[in-house]
């Protein structure tokens, strides 16, 4: 593979979020990456304190500015993450909109950082300006809680999440969903096809990726699911990672190839997302496995109440978590063939529609 | 090869220098790196514009401080490049003292980046500060007008040559010094060891590359040398690349280990940076084949009075002459064996003192 893409993200000096858990694979697997960083931080939010500086609208401004200028605009690929309030982020739809009319084959893939499990992170006043972002994407990956927050559905059942993707597709004008890890709620689990519903007992254990993508405005959406077992713990950064293997792997041209190549039904994402799914996970059991390995002062358990009084217990647990990325170099750079998590086609999902 | 590089210096969105020239060969060879960035800007200097913006003192020392309060102040290793003013340097020096104190092992290259070919591109009040950095080195990676700047000699003879390292190691109390590219004058030629000494003709077209180390106060240093071929043509970020390499590939512990390990009369840092010295080279030469196979408007010569009607021409030239870095990962990891361009010992060069 070979490319160009423009990150535009956060950058920690510490671990692995943001720019950091998304360059390293996208150059591994051969893309020069131009990094611009929304935030210069010392470490992840996870950790309680951090130092450094959010980059203004301004600043911003004048790298596109200079870019532009020296006609170092000349990505084929975007990726943008966390963009921490709403002049940075219009900034950044500016240039996105000015790359995407200058060249319409242009790959962006837009995760949309807001929130997660209910809280946002970011100003609020962001929500608008990525609805307005949206119809410049090509891919999106937002979290289970930020489909509810761009879409203002609430997702209690099949029918909502059918509305939401809809609203997504035909309102908003995205060619292509990814929502990599949503809770295996019983309402979902039930209405899964039965070649990748997990065994009843362990289904709170699971998380559900599930990808639509629309190839033409007249066909519903193509929607492929799988599910991934739960690792305990929370971990920072896996959803930078997963978006950027989606971007890294992500082939436009594979619709119009032959059947030996996309056999029937599968899409140029859910191939992708295969891949991500597959190397994220594998990325995360290692690291897993390492913080399982440390002494038991740097894997405390979350406590709030001894983490109150403690605060060194929690900032242990993050560095003990912090993505084991560059020692997963050969996990990036694998194909793993036949054991590839690959999404399945989930055929019947809008039929009861 | 496993550790930690807390490593300090530029960052740019495009393309590859300082931190974005080091990272990833570090992180391909097994490093976790933790990038602290003292400029975000655009681009290199060698354009002629870029937007962004220095970080200042303040933030850096808050950046820091956060790390030591989180505890994410663990490097084994730490990498200094470029800082543009003394209120930065005082801030990472003070932060390189400490770490020093609570680890006599950590490895410190410190590359005294303040200007080439007779031209300071730092403010001039760093030379001092970078003295007072000498003795907390390991290892030190100047350019030749870097060693002239610090030591305050004129490199013109062999004579001055000795009087600079002897400064370096007995005033400055630096182990080990590593200079990557002199010109090859006569006078330099005239006194090499036969092994090493290119044919007369080509003289001009050869770089020398110099290490000497210490190993302890009452024997002279060890002196190796190597020549490399010179391409035509100037690319940024080679010196940051290089000095990357030399510390991923630097082993203290090679001088205890048996001869077969480390035969008589090398050191360690003539074997790192004969590991470095050939990659950066590859690379150098995988870059120089890209860009003339560009198209000619891509790769204009050099010409001081069309490139001031047409800044495009300089700016074209400079894209086109970005390292092949991300394209490059396999020499990178490669091991050379046979193909190393090893350094050879210049065992006269204290004799005649």
């Amino acid at each position: 593979m070979e490319g160009r893409v423009l990150s535009i993200q956060s950058h920690v000096a510490f671990g692995y979020v943001g720019g950091k858990a998304a360059a390293f694979p996208l150059q591994c697997l051969g893309y020069d990456v131009d990094l611009v960083n929304t935030v210069n931080f010392s470490n992840h939010a996870g950790y309680g304190r951090s130092g450094g500086s959010k980059t203004s609208a301004a600043e911003l401004e004048s790298i596109f500015e200079a870019m532009e200028f020296n006609e170092l605009l000349c990505p084929t690929r975007v990726l943008t993450g966390y963009i921490p309030n709403a002049e940075a982020l219009a900034a950044v739809a500016r240039l996105v909109e000015k790359l995407r009319k200058q060249n319409p084959e242009l790959i962006y893939l837009l995760d949309p950082v807001m929130g997660d499990a209910g809280r946002l992170y970011v100003s609020a006043d962001v929500i608008p300006v990525y609805r307005s972002l949206l119809p410049l994407s090509t891919i999106i990956t937002p979290n289970w809680f930020e489909v509810e927050t761009l879409t203002g559905i609430s997702l209690t059942d099949l029918h909502s999440l059918r509305l939401a993707l809809t609203k997504l597709h035909k309102d908003f004008g995205v060619p292509n969903v990814a929502i990599s890890s949503i809770p295996l709620a019983p309402w979902l689990s039930e209405t899964l096809p039965n070649a990748i519903r997990p065994p009843a007992v362990s289904e709170s254990e699971h998380l559900l990726c599930i990808t639509s993508s629309v190839s033409n405005e007249n066909s519903p959406s193509e929607v492929h699911v799988q599910c991934v077992p739960l690792l305990p713990g929370y971990f920072s950064g896996v959803g930078d990672l997963f978006s950027s293997l989606v971007l890294a792997h992500y082939k436009p041209s594979l619709e119009a190839s032959l059947p030996e190549v996309l056999p029937p039904f599968r899409t140029s994402l859910s191939e992708a997302v295969s891949q991500a799914l597959t190397k994220t996970h594998a990325v995360l059991c290692k690291t897993f496995e390492y913080s399982e390995r440390l002494p038991e002062e740097e894997r405390l358990v979350t406590d709030d109440e001894k983490d109150a009084v403690e605060p060194i217990r929690k900032v242990r647990r993050m560095r003990g978590r912090e993505l084991r990325l560059v020692q997963s170099i050969d996990i990036i750079r694998s194909d793993f063939g036949d054991a590839t998590r690959r999404l399945e086609r989930w055929s019947g999902f809008w039929e009861k529609l």
